[in-house]
């Protein structure tokens, strides 16, 4: 294992491993970066002859290395599911969900969360340096999958021992991973929480994200992928993809609830192209906030994983398939204002599970919050996963609540 | 009426008149421009000094002048509803619709369809020559309203000695139109069809608006909206602006239907950012072919003026004041699938009507088309206007059907 040290700076260092260094450098005093020096079999052909993965970890491995969550992140998410984001300062994104005392209690399990690959906060991505060429990747980079990001992180749980997780956890894009987990690695979790996902990228989805990669590779600044090399950002386009994203992510109820028409510091349209309204400063908010977290590349990269997950199809075209006789416990977590992962998805996966008699339950929770409810103060959904997680504990032979 | 001469070109035309030449030689043989040189006042209280609407025609005004049907088109509509479209050569939008036996039958409505001031097929636009400068508008014109889009078709109604419209009709931005026509001018329609609108835009609405505009603006090429003199095309921002929105204007069922995941001629995806997937390639086929007939800056214009649409808010926050004393008579459209302005929309307008006591139809259609149905081959929307004209001509006495 490699610790970052912050602010290392060696003098030989050439342009390119100084982007590096600075990537390295974002990432905060609680940094553990893991390099793997054999080579990871991509579902493309290629692979990736060595590889870092960043990741944070959250309470204590117990003695049976039996207690850990593995909690797997959405497109524009990272480690920092918990701790505090070392570049926004913000709190993690799943700060409510994982803690002392919080639902996944960190008392009691251990929490592990990594950057994925194809990501920008350590882990070897098409910012990182091509070992080949002694550059930044860019599209040289390998186009990676749902599965590749799983086999990384699978590479992850050897390294540290575990040979079953507790749980798997995540939304969004988590929730694929946490599918795809299940499905090629039935016998490497205890339960599993997949919650407002899908098994098969819907054509819509595929759209809206084929609308943010054109809205990044027409920005001249992206130079071809080669922005970072060229000192330049295409924040714009960055920006607007984010911005169209961002939409998605919330329902129209939410919208009209949060801004209605309501005007932006101003008593009256200005009839001019200003953001007059509420919802257009903070979309204007969501979009350039984001340029200075998130590398463009990884968008265009992590946004094609998710189009290209099909996980039916690689099971002969029938979902049920990937996961006969799996013995792993299912809670499955659906919102209704969610329209990018519309309840009807999580369906198919429970019909799927149903149809292989696994043990699952499924929620559905009513909120207008829309498919971002799985990162918000949603307290339905909070207490979905204790109880879920408690009686999981229970089964599992694991501590309750309180005996952490 | 100043008749369109195509190909004429004067001696000493600078750079911005060629390029206004250009725009107006785009009409083909039909164009009827008509020049108003009375000052258009407008709701941001600017004014146009001087104006020009293209317009098309098709049938016959009676002798009483009572026959006429003023359609009113969409945001990226434009006057060419029944004839071929001079640019793309395509049929006119709602030629399905209009023409002889037609629902709305040119055998016996003399039906007149004018591109939209901020348009861009001849109407005084952003690409327009502003007579106070010289120069090509750009954003030096001013912020139009759908309200000021009616004004200047009312004068052009005005100089067609048309006292009262049988009928105003138009779906989405043209439904939006016949609201404000019926609203502000109550003695002037017999009729009126609003199809798939609004009578106020929803913040969802708005921010796919601001993403579009953000993405035109984005582009280095609009040049702060000089690009024309620039001789630039904001070519890629405008190409991604149009498809944000495309994906909105469909259904997602109709996306299912239509594409899938399938892949555009190849056995398997390719794992790179070339479009495998056909909804990707039919999405770049929209985004691209739509540059070539529309302008960067009418469509930052045009969005603008929907996202002004507040018609409750110009009644005092009631809608159904809008409509006091009404003699209009109204059959409202909506479709089960459009996400855009969804049928609750329509009821809003519908029950506004129905405090008012006016005489209102509401039929919502069935289909998985989206909001792109106003548009396309829908059997029950042609029933639904056939009936309703055939109903309303019976009542004010003008011929029915095969009586032309």
């Amino acid at each position: 294992m490699t610790e970052i040290i912050p602010g290392k700076s060696p003098e030989n260092m050439n342009t390119s491993s100084k982007a590096h260094a600075r990537a390295s450098a974002r990432l905060g005093p609680s940094a553990k970066i893991m390099t793997f020096e054999r080579p990871l079999p991509l579902d493309s052909g290629r692979k990736l002859e060595r590889f870092e993965l960043a990741y944070e970890t959250y309470g204590t491995l117990d003695a049976a290395r039996a207690n850990a969550v593995l909690v797997c992140h959405a497109l524009t998410g990272d480690q920092y599911a918990a701790n505090d984001h070392p570049i926004t300062g913000k709190a993690g994104w799943w700060a409510t969900m994982i803690g002392p005392g919080k639902p996944i209690d960190t008392n009691r399990f251990f929490v592990i969360c990594a950057n994925i690959i194809g990501g920008c906060m350590g882990s070897t991505g098409p910012s990182s340096l091509n070992p080949e060429t002694g550059r930044v990747y860019g599209l040289d980079f390998p186009v990676i999958t749902i599965a590749d990001m799983v086999r990384a992180q699978v590479r992850l749980l050897d390294r540290l021992g575990i040979e079953r997780v507790f749980m798997v956890a995540g939304g969004s894009m988590g929730g694929m991973q946490v599918l795809d987990f299940v499905a090629k690695y039935p016998d490497r979790a205890f339960c599993a929480l997949p919650i407002a996902t899908t098994a098969r990228h819907s054509p819509q989805n595929i759209a809206f994200h084929e609308v943010g990669r054109q809205a990044v590779m027409a920005d001249p600044d992206w130079c071809g992928g080669r922005y970072i090399e060229a000192g330049k950002v295409p924040r714009k386009g960055l920006a607007v993809a984010r911005m169209a994203a961002h939409i998605t992510y919330l329902s129209e109820t939410a919208l009209h609830n949060k801004f209605g028409r309501n005007l932006q510091d101003r008593e009256d349209v200005t009839f001019g192209f200003d953001a007059d309204f509420q919802v257009e400063s903070y979309l204007r908010y969501q979009g350039y906030g984001f340029v200075d977290r998130f590398d463009a590349n990884s968008y265009l990269y992590i946004t094609r994983a998710m189009d290209y997950f099909d996980l039916p199809a690689e099971f002969g075209g029938k979902l049920a398939n990937a996961f006969l006789n799996t013995r792993t416990r299912f809670c499955v977590v659906s919102f209704t204002s969610d329209w990018l992962y519309p309840t009807r998805e999580s369906r198919q996966i429970v019909k799927a599970l149903n149809a292989v008699a696994a043990d699952v339950s499924f929620v559905e929770i009513e909120t207008d919050k829309g498919h971002d409810a799985f990162l918000l103060e949603v307290p339905e959904l909070f207490a979905t996963v204790r109880g879920f997680v408690n009686a999981m504990a229970a089964r599992c032979g694991l501590p309750g609540e309180g005996e952490g």
